[in-house]
């Protein structure tokens, strides 16, 4: 399953290319390999040709299309911004909120966990941060729908802020698991999701607009 | 000013020693010499010469206290958690949580942050890993007492989950500002609180606990 705000998808290997690429097929291996590379020895003994050996691609082939470590990692995020990934339906906000929860928990708990590699590589490079935020923002952007469907169904005012809302649902994951490192509590999706609803039917990302105006 | 639910204290030099003290003056000199080198140059190039040397100590000194950089990263979260920290009482549960949400903005946005440095080490170290676990779990127990407050004033029901609570209000500035590393927003730490003062007055962090027993 792909990671909804979360730079990578899972470890295991990449849908098969379209046909005619053998680019692409290169591709899927190198990125396979520095998934596992990431997963299993972490970002300091990272190397090209480390890489190179474990996909099975010449080293030569590898330089020249990903040039450095920085490469490989910045086309890892890339890769995972390229997924056809969007939010679940499932007919409430609640429940929409709680299966985004949900999908954070399990990337971020699943072992290894290639999202919480890549997070962890954001402390150490600029490039993966700025990936990452990219990545993020797109991520954000795509759950918006989210919020579209709670107001068309009326569930919300329609000048609800979107982000500020998705915010509020998701912190308290990546809080608690990348940060906090508590073991993860199955009720936390739902539990996040719910207490976003409730400030949110209570006015939380839209009242505050009115206030800033006081 | 000290950081409320983060690793460090700002960067300045700790308070002296009580009088009597050259092993606490020396433990001051070395701790400052840590916090420097790892906010001017990361955790990378740390060595225990390094630190001994700009804390102007012998560095055998140094290897019998600290042993190492672990030693010396583990005193160091250690230091923090002495320090004589209590959230401030404004009055309101928006107005505490606002105080609260303000120290932690202003920790990890201070030029240069310790509290952001100590979090990347996190990232590279299990001890320190474990330390910052450690030192959040006590700041947020001293902060417990924001919410125990505001149900003697009758602002809230008196099983409030503290916890859930004040985890819910703070996310969002570690999620903005140490994940998705979006620019400070001076509106945040107001606009954080609000939102989980309005949902625990929802019933947010009371109602859930009877939803679990259905």
């Amino acid at each position: 399953m792909s990671s909804p705000l979360l730079p990578g998808e899972s470890p295991r290997p990449l849908p098969q290319p379209r046909p005619g690429g053998r680019t692409a097929r290169i591709r899927t291996q190198v990125l396979d390999a520095v998934r596992a590379e990431l997963t299993e020895h972490g970002y300091d003994t990272l190397t090209v040709d480390a890489v190179a050996a474990r996909a099975g691609v010449h080293r030569t082939t590898v330089y020249r299309r990903w040039r450095d470590i920085g490469g490989m990692i910045g086309d890892l995020f890339a890769a995972a911004g390229d997924l056809d990934w969007q939010p679940r339906d499932t007919g409430s906000l609640r429940g929409d909120l709680t299966a985004l929860n949900q999908e954070i928990q399990d990337s971020l708990t699943e072992e290894p966990s290639i999202a919480t590699a890549l997070i962890a590589v954001s402390f150490r490079s600029v490039e993966a941060a700025q990936a990452l935020r990219r990545l993020w923002e797109d991520r954000y952007t795509q759950s918006e729908i989210i919020i579209q469907r709670a107001i068309n169904r009326g569930e919300l005012p329609a000048h609800t802020d979107a982000r500020a809302l998705l915010i509020a649902a998701t912190a308290p994951l990546y809080h608690h698991l990348v940060l906090l490192r508590t073991p993860p509590d199955p009720q936390l999706p739902d539990r996040a999701a719910a207490t976003a609803t409730l400030a949110a039917r209570a006015g939380a990302f839209t009242d505050l607009r009115s206030t800033d105006a006081d």
